[in-house]
């Protein structure tokens, strides 16, 4: 039986962490189905352009002083990975980035620009190279959504959503490994009853749909689910994230990697928001699937896209 | 002797305006010179995608409600247009906006999905018409900068700024017939007498920094002003905004054209918004010229860009 996140800790999160990170505002669309007023949350306007602050600024927080001078580990090639780095430069402490030798060099770069130290490492050996650090150096680890206080801290966007907009009737959050659905539909569930809460995932790694659907984890190969152009949405649940999405989600909505596209166009034409596709996947959702009537919110995630793939879905058909 | 807009009509505009714009946050860049740490006030974020609906707002709202009830009229073919129809939408009041015959028609029928009525006019007409249907429906004409109400609309960002960011040293705002630096400027020399007040003017429409120096207006031809990308820098102040901006700038910073598309590209890739050219150009002028040290604000005034241009532009060289 895991230990759920609950609105307690997620509002303790929301105050370890407001100096940290912006309370985006929730932004009125003003397009879309006027049957689902739709409100866009936009953290891709976070310092590292994503929500993951959230999580790693609570994680960091909640760590005795002492412990955390010894530094931080974290393993990702994403967003994840920038998060930590910016975490532990405000923090003043060590940041040890486990990344992937074909990690692109612009995205080790810019974790190098946080203060990070980058640690390449060959396919498959993250986790182990990432223990060998907290072994050597004492760091401690921060996963990048296995642990209760990064789903707390990324709870706090449900926070809001609930403050800004309490009569909410439907919230969409792209689902990768699940901290951010984890924790935003903790807080929406106790704040916002009414509210349904649905899960969206590219169906090239529609893991999460699938598993919930047999109950119980179903293992999508890892080169499946590096088909999607959502590269943040690569990841699959943990034991934990899977307990609270059982809990909290209403249902998981798929969409193509042109619904995608499609959303990322959207979001840039009638929001002016740079997405990237794992950003753009929660109103790619709403534009796709017949969600309940109602004020209705889909999570922007995040922001990170090179230009040139930027460009070329811009100028795709419309 | 024209009457200037106080700090107490940019107090009483923000109570006026509260519920129908967007608070913006100020977002830490994160990017850029750290002897002058940059923050962006993203007014692409608004409805409608500019500042202009905060004084459509203002304007529409100290109207007594008789009045109003017969309507406004306004001229424009950009934002301002825009912001009056959308305004008018939600006071449920009819709107005529008059536009030149040569609005691309993606541009009128945005307008027309506001519920406003478009009157299409020959150049160089559109005072008349305006003026004609002013006399003949009752309604009541909005200028896009030269009225009070509009310069106090606009001014309630620089109470934002003052009250996210007291210690700010430099605030950075675009001109064209410069209402919002009119606006801006009063709110920030009474309440942050510290700062220095730029504006910001494209190369190729620089009218302002030539009557500054001057001393008096001094007029650019309009086909000389429209060479600039940046379409909604093109108008020129009027006696009122001139009267602000003399008592108010520091100095008015130029850009070339290249500047203001690289800035356009920088705010995409640094901080996820989507900028027109114009409201680019306060970027611009950061990136460009040595502005004073200590904390800096960039107004990113509006996000309006056709897709087709905005890919054209982040496909660029770096």
């Amino acid at each position: 039986m895991v230990k759920l996140v609950t609105l307690e800790d997620i509002d303790a999160a929301a105050g370890r962490i407001a100096a940290d990170i912006v309370r985006t505002p929730l932004l009125a669309a003003g397009w879309g189905d006027p049957e689902r007023p739709l409100w866009l949350k936009p953290e891709n306007l976070q310092p590292i352009g994503a929500f993951k602050v959230r999580g790693a600024f609570n994680a960091l927080g909640r760590l005795d002083a002492d412990i955390r001078a010894a530094g931080v580990v974290a393993y990702s090639s994403g967003n994840h990975a920038q998060a930590v780095a910016y975490a532990a430069a405000v923090f003043g402490i060590a940041a040890h980035i486990v990344m992937p030798e074909e990690t692109p060099t612009v995205k080790v770069q810019a974790t190098r620009d946080h203060g990070a130290q980058v640690v390449l490492c060959g396919a498959g050996q993250r986790e182990a190279v990432a223990a060998e650090l907290v072994e050597r150096t004492g760091a401690v680890l921060v996963p990048p959504f296995d642990h209760p206080d990064v789903i707390a801290g990324q709870g706090t966007i449900g926070l809001e959503i609930a403050q800004d907009l309490p009569e909410v009737a439907t919230v969409l959050i792209p689902i990768s490994g699940g901290g951010l659905a984890s924790g935003v539909g903790t807080a929406i569930r106790a704040l916002c009853p009414q509210a349904k809460i649905f899960g969206v995932e590219p169906e090239l790694a529609a893991d999460t749909a699938a598993s919930l659907a047999a109950g119980h984890l179903v293992d999508w190969p890892v080169a499946q689910r590096n088909r999607t152009i959502a590269d943040g949405l690569r990841a699959t649940p943990s034991r934990l994230t899977f307990a609270h999405l059982q809990r909290v989600l209403d249902g998981v909505i798929t969409v193509s990697e042109d619904e995608i596209r499609s959303a990322v166009r959207q979001l840039a034409r009638g929001s002016h928001l740079v997405a990237e596709p794992s950003g753009a996947v929660a109103l790619a959702g709403y534009l796709t699937a017949e969600t309940p009537p109602g004020p209705t919110v889909a999570i922007v995630s995040g922001g990170n896209i090179a230009l040139p793939l930027l460009a070329e879905i811009l100028s795709e058909s419309q």
